[in-house]
């Protein structure tokens, strides 16, 4: 999925998206998180704050998109099966996820979710959807397969994965290890067998 | 369980705490989270900012133990089945964190908690044991059922309820309702089935 229009449906330029993403990138590495100003970042990227706001509804945002979630990742790998498909995935979240500065900037930028609807929305159809894509195929290699009877809605299927292990991150501070992804994944593939609808 | 001392030790007045809490309840109901502060609630109380300081460690955990988790709560109802004791708490449990207070309350809380690894260790001791004690309760009644074929441990039992239901809530956004908390108790019931351990 591409990202070609800003939410009002102008046009950007991808040269200013990569320039303002590092610009976060640097900017984090240098002062963390709670020194990020979007002056700052205007001024590191050349650009001015108008530039950054077409594209970014908060501070919180700005720093997920440019140091946690790259919105043009790929479908995840085919592995063969439902429980390898889940856990390489699993796996992948959990390199974007599991580091510091995602471990701040992840809660605060839920925290203004919960604020700001219109955010909430801008969010939805910027990350979300691309994440519940990824669902929407894995289950449908499960079901060629013959794993799953049917399909699982795409948004409670994300769930039965991104939830315990987004809960096990920011909310109830578990540790998270391979052992505890590969558990996830078994758990994800028991729930899903268990929603799937048959046709 | 009942909480008969702070963090540090020292006994504690019943009484101030309730009146502590009943003031939280009073503000958040005329001013909002946003307005809440520990200045006012001390004089709403009647109290010194100390005697308040020396139960709650933020505005945010101080709003959480008010306003939508009880700690003297008592253990979920034995319904007969694994899948109907899962579905009874996550009813529980959605009527504490589902209300417009809880929405705010909570998101500020987990982004405190990630700043805060103090306050993450306390609220572990205060709320996060009790309800992982509810999933060691309701494991054993499934395992004397011949339900689960052995124990889960207590983190990840909770985190499979309770990971999808906080993730819909507060950073997903997905409408729960009754049907989809039957969802989640049913995937957690299989989850459960699938990480306990043979004795």
């Amino acid at each position: 999925m591409t990202e070609s229009a800003t939410p009002r449906g102008r046009p950007r330029d991808p040269r200013v998206d990569r320039t303002v993403r590092q610009a976060v990138r640097d900017a984090l590495a240098e002062t963390g998180y709670a020194g990020l100003t979007v002056d700052a970042i205007a001024a590191r990227a050349g650009v001015g704050k108008a530039a950054i706001y077409r594209r970014f509804g908060s501070k919180a945002e700005l720093a997920f998109a440019a140091a946690v979630h790259d919105i043009d990742v790929t479908a995840p790998p085919d592995t063969g099966s439902l429980v390898g498909d889940l856990y390489a995935l699993a796996r992948i979240v959990q390199a974007r996820a599991a580091n510091p500065v995602a471990r701040e900037v992840i809660p605060a930028l839920v925290a203004e979710l919960g604020r700001n609807p219109a955010l909430a929305e801008q969010f939805r159809g910027r990350f979300l959807d691309i994440e519940r894509a990824d669902f929407t195929e894995i289950c449908a290699r499960a079901v060629r397969r013959g794993e799953l009877p049917g399909p699982v809605r795409p948004d409670i299927a994300h769930l039965m994965l991104a939830g315990p292990h987004f809960a096990a991150l920011y909310a109830f501070h578990v540790p998270v290890d391979d052992a505890l992804l590969l558990d996830f994944a078994r758990a994800a593939a028991s729930a899903l067998k268990t929603l799937a609808v048959s046709p």
